[in-house]
């Protein structure tokens, strides 16, 4: 038995009157801190500084010009430059002729498939709302809980129904899984596979072989497999767990076209100046350029062709990025980054010639540096929380090896009042429910917790507020 | 009577088999060039390439610091950075409040807006789709005809009736549109209102104002204002036509909601690499908003920021641009650009306090660069034609002062064979009907001629080659 249940209800009454109060002071005290969204803090964005010099229009031969032909200054090329679509492949492991890179944002581009299938339907099939108005139900997606609200949020926008079934250690609950795609108006599964959002367990080699090996009802469910924290490790490459290709496993099956993959740079380089993706069987790519043709003319190539230099450079990857201290990470650029920038310059012929590996290993150099950033964060609030939290039997948190979140726990029917209690007192967490379709939390017990934005100063203060939410709200409970 | 009618059949023959083996030759030389799309050529594209310099990791203080809190490097900022929609309300002739700055590309906005319609409908409106599944009919759009061919995919790929009527020299006709409006199941009409593509009319006053003061049945009915060629003048800004605001119109007809306005930099700096940007009420704007948060946390703020230090640098536009010979135009920017880029990596605190008046005026002075390479084309194909065709009576085509197109008129059946015996012979035009809805020109006459892309030796060679074919298909058709 842990602590505060073996208390008896009067020492339970005096343990919270002593937290109340030292929450009115910490209240007092005026926080103004941030924790709801996944976001990158400053420091890390100064990684990637070098990405606003590297395209020059001094550089001779001009590096826009990939031929005669083709200047990615102009209009055209729905799928992509070339050296970009090796890029994200690798991010997203899988071979570069099934990736379009399009667009500043992964959300965006799923949001975009979701839409599509309504109005348009997927590779054939009926649209959706076409299909809902035969069969007088809403098309119905399944939702590992806890999960993504963004993901939810689309599928509520659209009327989708959403169907819970529990993310467990090694993902989705397969056996729930495999017994709901026998319904023909179920569609799609929301999958993060790496670094789930926010439990932050990666799906295990079986499981992603049972959702590749899945056979549904209907021809146009897709498993929409955001891998978002790709190559968001905190540790090094020896122990980072690998994630079984989805594409892969789904040719294993004989199931070439269940799976759409998304990704971005967002949290690699710049949220919203990176660049997304989408990777499928090239069936799939066929039908979605079909449609897509009438929405674009093509993506932002430049702004690809940018992200293809910064990762061509493999002098940014020299440095033992593990070794620079927090805080040093500009110098380390600015050193490397203006040798890129005056081979760049210089136009020399092989950068637009680095093999996808070497790109791939620049990306993972440059995420270590991430790391060097963030992993400290997360170290710092599990700190926290152990200290504070781990005798008392109140709640249970998470230690993940890479991605943005810590999720967070508690005993039941005292999410909703953490929350409350840390925004009275100058915290904003992600709400409580939010990890769940609809907002609807049963237990009203998960909060999500995303550390990379704060300070780490900042970050010691919020969580030590959090944890006395924590610690108010459960005995506010037990104590009924 | 003109020529060719004047003559008998016999000369008719005559006078084709002579074109025919002028034809034969012209064919046997192997051209090879396209002048189907409004595409900006490379030198124009070259105007812009201060763009890639302009934004550095060097500026002191950091530039894309808007505040302490608002990194233009991480997400949000959903209508774009208050500075790009400065840019864009001056070029689009709005206040700023009423521009949301989002996205790479005009179309894609156009596209998302006719989709959010179908599937959420407008302000509060039933969806589209549902009204049509309640009425058992299509909603319906009217086009303005000749016309822009995305506009009708866009309509045809959502199953909207497209119905056409005539675009007359000041805009459309306007006894037609609104009698139509009166079916409430016709929710909008495509205009562009400026140097219309492809006839290259500018809309008068009076039927802006016809159309601000549409009643129409439909709650939900929009003008999309496609105002692609804003500044896109060939003539000096005193005989430069004056398009009457939209949102003016509007208010003044107390029917405020009634427009959305479109337009985007990509014909301005780089076509997929610029900015585009929605203009509209803010009821609309605030519909918009709610719905595309959906969709995306936010654009891409950096390249906003890029093309706003852009057009806040009035040394670029200090330069006599209309001296410089085509070809020279590089000369111009790289002197300015390098002023630029220096006073930009200084961090000049004015470069952000740049007015808005002052970044349309470097806007317009941008322009005429532009025109000192396009106009001269446009004169050289209406040269050619007026040479060739002038005295045949067999074709009219349009002189806009501005824009990206010449609109080709021949007698009935022969745009089709046009295109063909271009086609043949080397030279790719748009495809004939295409300036139609559902591609059907019901008189087969009407031909959109692209010249901006070519050299100006490559538009001579198509030009003539054009008004070879035109002449054997009209002598086709009038011999029967």
């Amino acid at each position: 038995m842990s602590k505060y249940a073996q208390m008896s209800s009067w020492e339970r009454e005096e343990e919270l009157k002593g937290l109340v109060d030292q929450y009115e002071r910490v209240k007092s005290r005026g926080l103004k801190l941030n924790m709801s969204r996944g976001k990158p803090s400053s420091e890390q964005l100064d990684l990637s500084l070098p990405l606003f010099d590297l395209l020059r229009s001094t550089s001779t031969p001009a590096i826009y010009h990939a031929s005669e032909i083709d200047d990615y200054r102009n209009y055209g090329g729905l799928n992509g430059i070339p050296k970009a679509r090796e890029l994200m492949a690798g991010i997203m492991d899988v071979p570069a002729d099934n990736v379009m890179v399009l667009g500043n944002s992964s959300l965006n581009l799923m949001y975009d498939s979701i839409a599509r299938a309504m109005t348009h339907g997927v590779m054939g099939e009926d649209a959706w709302m076409i299909q809902s108005a035969r069969t007088k139900e809403p098309v119905k997606f399944i939702c590992p809980v806890p999960g993504y609200d963004r993901h939810f949020a689309i599928c509520e926008h659209f009327g989708i129904k959403m169907i819970a079934v529990q993310l467990n250690a090694d993902g989705p609950d397969m056996n729930a899984v495999e017994a709901l795609v026998k319904d023909e108006s179920v569609k799609g599964i929301w999958c993060v596979p790496k670094y789930a959002n926010p439990t932050g367990i990666v799906y295990s080699q079986a499981v992603v072989k049972r959702l590749a090996a899945l056979r549904p009802a209907a021809a146009d469910f897709r498993n929409y497999w955001d891998n978002a924290y790709a190559v968001h490790d905190f540790v090094l490459e020896d122990q980072q767990p690998k994630l079984y290709s989805i594409k892969l496993a789904c040719e294993q099956a004989s199931n070439n076209d269940i799976w759409y993959q998304f990704s971005s740079t967002s949290k690699i380089t710049f949220p919203g100046a990176g660049i997304a993706a989408v990777a499928a069987s090239k069936a799939n790519l066929a039908d979605i350029a079909s449609k897509m043709a009438f929405q674009t003319i093509g993506p932002d190539k430049l702004n690809q062709l940018r992200h293809v230099l910064f990762f061509a450079n493999d002098t940014l990857g020299q440095a033992d990025v593990m070794q620079v201290s927090a805080g040093q990470a500009d110098v380390v650029w600015r050193s490397a980054g203006q040798t890129a920038v005056a081979q760049v310059s210089a136009g020399q012929a092989d950068v637009m010639q680095v093999s996808a590996q070497q790109m791939l290993a620049n990306v993972r150099a440059h995420m270590q540096r991430h790391a060097k950033i963030v992993a400290p964060k997360f170290a710092m609030v599990q700190e926290v929380l152990q200290k504070e939290l781990g005798s008392l039997g109140i709640g249970e948190f998470t230690t993940p090896k890479g991605g943005y979140f810590i999720s967070f726990t508690g005993i039941p029917k005292t999410a909703k009042r953490i929350v409350q209690l840390a925004k009275e007192a100058g915290v904003v967490l992600t709400d409580a429910g939010a990890t769940y379709p609809y907002a609807d939390d049963p237990t009203d017990a998960n909060i999500r917790i995303a550390p990379t934005y704060p300070s780490i100063d900042e970050l010691r203060s919020a969580t030590e507020l959090f944890a006395l939410c924590v610690r108010i709200a459960s005995l506010e409970v037990m104590n009924g």
